[in-house]
């Protein structure tokens, strides 16, 4: 199960070697095996607790007034309408003593304020009411009265480059300088190949639209400021909220045992989170303030949309000698980054390159990270691109990557093996089990229904996280309690901890209890996010179970007399190895009873130096296009993933399949839309930003892991799958499209409102 | 500050050293100052939520029927009536599906049932109801038919030895055999005595009484119940209600972050606990059990009155030659133990003992340890008795004791060393502070108003407990959290931990917050009691914040560019010792930054091999007595206590006066009053059952630390303090009374009512 590969010696150990210091599974009982969510039960019955679902004795209810124009001055707010209504307990304003306070972003500089009276998008927050319910919250806020001063405003992309543009914040639109990559000579490069194609390819601006909406609840008990919020990084949270009230941060406890979706939209702190407690300290009350539907449209993130050109050339063999990447995208009104180029820049051996990523300042709510932050864009042009190539050289597109894969990292200061790379074996082994050949031979042609396959690879650019920490205790009975500070999002976190657990201890699932996600009774863990929670906390779970095993084999050494390598710990006791006499039950180990519990701490080590551990995938589907109408069926997919070792297979099936449906939202249905006379978001809800359903998921679906540890990376050998689940879903689906149609779709969403037009079209492609 | 010494060298190390291999204290900034408690606010302003204050949504409240006899048969239980009144969910009794089991006392035994038909004292549980307001529950209690065969009893401790008792248990009425202490010849040592006094000496039982009453909260969240208990040990209960309920441990968690009080009646696991969890089980909702005041007198523990001979020979020269003691007393229906020789065997160096324990099945509500199990009850009788040979030898009490001390613990197997003792001083400084040999000259004699000083001395024979476990949390602006398993009994744990964090990383308290008692998110620790909280857990904060300083160091120095033994931790901050220019605040850590927290995992280690380690005290008061009234008034106090090095000098006079307090209520007003005819608590309210209030307590107090550390024992050298505190008190009011008046009180309580019938005998002593 464990083969291990590397690609430079010089840089990895011989004797291969992970930095947690244990030897990789040989043989596993529980890790790899389908097992349902140890909290499905809570989950599918409602008795979860999200967020949400808090509710306090003496609890009130927050509303937020926000700015409705894109670009405005808040000149006066008279809040005495609201105090007066029915419920009011406090109305808060930027001028409301005690709750002017700057505003951080990412890099700790303040763009803004909490109430800030310039207003940079529709949404901007103005006032924000607490009051005995929801409805009375809501009545007041919309009963504050503003005056503002409107302002001239940029919502598109290339708009906020122009000279005239309105600047979004002082010092023009381009947020920080262009970045670029370069290795190579491009121009020789260019010079080379035999064959070049250009094109430029647009995806349209995602929301990340999580099924539970963002709030909190705040409560205060003396100096403690507790906070239940719907986050995917209690400690990230606890940090900002610390950060923006001025108090130490052991004095902010957050907690999020559930949350209902996050795709990085719930990486960091709300404004919301920060008014709710400043609500909470002013009325001497709990009080929780979730933001509406259209706010989390709004103002909670989103994915920007890009303009991205591909330039690539290639020799008649395939072989590229050149790849020339630029990107544009908008942050919005905040700076966080809209480059995308990392995936174009790594994913093939292309000796020749300039990838160039401009991310702009434009009225429009701020970006946040979503699945994969770049990396999807950049699949939909560049693997569209190699595809129009692979038909410009009349080669087969999975021969195309397959010649062109590299093999290790075209760092700035040479190359960087990876701990493990398995994307031959994706494309390869998914292309078997698609019947690739096959599909792409039968496609068929004739009739206005069309059918086509088309495949795209990628990897994702991140791995592992900073140190977390893990706490196994084992009690006098043999049962288990984990502690991990890591949030569970709804990817099966608390799933594989367990496992994990009952793989080293042989506890059964139902005798391990999790703790997870508070800043206050569990340990540091990195937010889940990036597809860093496997690595970054797998290999701390084992070590935490480890080092109870370790203990549990030296009492029962000493009770039964006997040398510990002579011992094996099976479920529920020690045993010796040859004699069946010598073995003792957990639940009967003395030192254990004596001393109540055995504690093992785990901690994550350090990425291994000078190499790098990405995971991979390759992803086929086949398509069926309706030339009359532009309508597509999804008939089937296939996503192969090289995510080191897979440690629930049920879970894996389930991660993918949320990717690819994810995938399937930015092909086909996603897009804000803003209004460009107006600046404002116009398709602000479930009914009219359309979020992909069960009907427009592939009628079939096939995870096909290619489970191999990474010895090299941690003691679990597991990587991240997250981002890679969604990040080639898209480009497979444009590219199958064009195998069925001819016709190459280079902006979403491919709906049938854009394809029926570009059917009217002459074909393009073979 | 922290003078080391030994008694055997052999078996303590040359170079003193602890097992936590932590260098001790030489100077402290922080440990040893007066501070208030850290959660003081909270417990004046009622805002600290004692599960007596624990309101669930949906929750249901409980009451119990219980038995008015002292000894019956349940014939027969008919609950058709309770289940029709309004607002009641369920009615269970021992018939009920599912709820039968048996259930255990110490030691493993099962001894009755959840709900059984032989009621064996009276309060014996026999049905509950679970209804919609607490009124509704007892009513339905209360509607709840029994048909009783009644049986006759044993109430007195004498009576239960009698061949026609009525056996509590099949098998007689003593429990095990009589424990006999035996060294020397004590019949040769008798022979060699020029003085012998004998006279035996009674205590009343006593009840706990905290303010608190029993009771918990149940909920279950799927297969997992979580009780929220007044508990002074929140595993131990874990323990006994998983045990009860046929559950993993893992899956009970148990809460008890503040707690009204228990002095040793809150340890192990109630019946009422195991009841709510059962009704919440049925209802499928959570229930609230809290007993009434008259419940908690009547079932949830006592002191056993004692009565005790003692027979001391000494040489003219005070040099004791034998001591025999012999005591008997109950622990009611179920097994526990009423023994209190310890203090007699190791107090003084008497080569020739014979120490015997009798402890006897009475039809009475079951004892359970109460603060200092035995000694206070021993000291009673064994601090007069020396009083008695002084007077008899013309020695001054003080002299005599000093006369006699123990220099080490006269074990079965040998001598064995203290790690420390320093009883000589709290005798002599204790005697100086308090002004002894002046007051005793002066006790004034004429008049109706008599004027006396007494003394006694004691040593407390448990240091230490289980291995606990601790973490701090260090967060990235320098803030803490501190995570113990321990319970917070009212004594200040949380507030000395905090201190020893603050006191080895510089975090100030009010940034240093704490998690504790919690089974699921907290680390193991014993409960709190028997003294051990300090002893046991103090060294494993210290470990902790250590392995955390530690880290800090690592991290500065590599960031500073210096050796970590350049450097020194400040507040805040870590600064090269001569180069000022070097240093870094913890806040601008960068490794810190980054991997957001520093987590340190402290345990405490086993005591010391071969070596004990008690703490010491010895108690002055001096009190004026009413001989025409027999009335007492305690003009003033002094503790002087040997508890090794002080944490917090407030509450280690916090919890001397409240030691105090309790001896004062064993001395002169606290009396459980059983019913001759009936074998019923005549007296189970604070009505007629009287706890000392502020009016009964010395009008003067002084605490004195005898403030060495003890070095050999832990690396905090802290040693325990609350039983001690309580331990000698009755007994020098005894003497003091003696002293003033001339006569022996050899009877609790020592009131009024008991003194003016002896003031009409002549007196007996100088």
């Amino acid at each position: 199960m464990s083969e291990r590969e590397y690609h430079l010696g010089d840089s990895v150990p011989e004797t291969p070697d992970n930095p947690d210091g244990l030897a990789p599974w040989t043989d596993t009982r529980v890790v790899g095996t389908r097992h349902a969510r140890v909290d499905a039960y809570e989950r599918v019955s409602g008795t979860a607790q999200y967020p949400h679902d808090v509710f306090l004795p003496d609890m009130l209810y927050a509303a937020i007034l926000r700015c409705p124009h894109a670009h405005a001055k808040v000149l006066r707010v008279d809040t005495s309408a609201a105090e007066k209504l029915p419920g009011v307990r406090a109305v808060i304003t930027g001028q409301t003593p005690g709750v002017d306070r700057p505003w951080y972003e990412r890099g700790g500089r303040a763009w803004s304020r909490l109430f800030d009276p310039h207003c940079r998008h529709e949404g901007e927050e103005v006032a924000a009411v607490a009051a005995e319910t929801p409805q009375q919250a809501a009545d007041a806020a919309a009963a504050v009265r503003v005056e503002y001063e409107i302002l001239p405003f940029v919502v598109d992309d290339q708009g906020a480059l122009e000279p005239e543009a309105p600047a979004v914040h002082d010092g023009g639109n381009v947020v920080g300088e262009p970045a670029v990559r370069e290795r190579g000579n491009l121009a020789a490069g260019f010079a080379e190949a035999d064959v070049v194609v250009e094109r430029t390819y647009r995806t349209a601006c995602e929301i990340h639209a999580p099924m539970e909406p963002h709030g909190s609840v705040a409560r205060w008990d003396g100096p403690r400021l507790t906070v239940w919020d719907s986050t995917q990084g209690v400690f990230a949270i606890q940090e900002g909220v610390a950060r923006s009230l001025g108090l130490p941060m052991a004095n902010v406890r957050v907690i999020g045992h559930y949350m209902g979706g996050g795709f990085g939209a719930k990486l960091e702190t709300g404004k919301y989170t920060v008014i709710a407690a400043l609500l909470a300290r002013m009325t001497g009350r709990p009080v929780k303030l979730f933001l509406p539907r259209e706010d989390c449209m709004r103002v909670t993130g989103n994915r920007p949309g890009n303009t991205m050109t591909v330039k690539l050339g290639a020799k008649r063999d395939g072989t590229l000698t050149a790849m020339e990447y630029t990107s544009l995208g908008s942050n919005g009104a905040y700076p966080y980054s809209a480059a995308t180029s990392t995936l174009a820049a790594f994913l093939y051996r292309c000796p020749n390159l300039r990838a160039t990523d401009t991310t702009v300042f434009t009225h429009a709510g701020k970006a946040r990270p979503m699945r994969a932050p770049g990396f999807p864009q950049c699949a939909w042009a560049l693997e569209q691109a190699m595809d129009e190539l692979a038909a410009k050289l009349g080669l087969d597109p999975l021969k195309l990557r397959l010649a062109n894969l590299a093999d290790v990292v075209q760092g700035r200061d040479g190359p960087i093996p990876f701990t493990s790379n398995h994307l031959a074996a994706c494309l390869e082994d998914g292309a078997a089990a698609f019947g690739w050949s096959e599909a792409r031979a039968a496609a068929r042609s004739e009739g206005p229904v069309k059918r086509g396959v088309g495949l795209a690879a990628c990897f994702w650019g991140y791995s592992g996280g900073p140190p977390s920490t893990v706490i196994v205790k084992l009690f006098s009975d043999g049962s288990a309690n984990l502690n991990m500070g890591a949030s569970d999002i709804g990817t099966g976190t608390k799933t594989w901890a367990a496992m994990i657990v009952s793989e080293e201890l042989g506890v059964p699932l139902p005798q391990i209890q999790i703790e997870h996600a508070d800043t206050a009774t569990t340990q540091y863990a990195t937010p889940s996010g990036g597809s860093k929670t496997v690595p970054s906390d797998s290999p701390a779970v084992r070590a935490a179970a480890v080092a109870v095993k370790r203990q549990l084999m030296a009492m029962a050494a000493e009770q039964l007399e006997v040398e510990e390598s002579e011992l094996e710990l099976g479920p529920g006791e020690i045993a010796h190895r040859t004699d069946p006499e010598k073995k003792v039950a957990l639940s009967a180990l003395e030192k254990l009873g004596r001393q109540g519990v055995v504690v093992g701490t785990g901690y994550r080590n350090p990425n291994p130096e000078n190499a790098i551990t990405w995971p991979f995938a390759a992803q086929f589907t086949e398509v069926e296009v309706d030339t009359r109408t532009g309508e597509v069926r999804l008939l089937r997919f296939l996503a192969a993933h090289d995510s080191g070792r897979v440690l629930n297979r049920l879970t894996f099936d389930n991660q993918v399949f949320g990717g690819v449906a994810m995938g399937v939202g930015l092909a086909m249905t996603e897009e804000r839309v803003l209004d460009r006379n107006t600046g404002k978001m116009v398709n602000a809800t479930f009914h009219t930003y359309k979020v992909p359903t069960m009907m427009d998921v592939p009628l079939e679906h096939t995870s096909l892991p290619i489970d191999r540890s990474d010895d090299l990376f941690t003691s679990t050998g597991a990587k991240g799958l997250g981002e890679p689940a969604t990040i080639p879903t898209a480009a497979a689906i444009a590219n199958a499209v064009a195998h069925a149609i001819g016709v190459r779709v280079t902006d979403t969403p491919l709906n049938p409102t854009r394809l029926a037009g570009m059917l009217a079209k002459p074909a393009e492609e073979a």
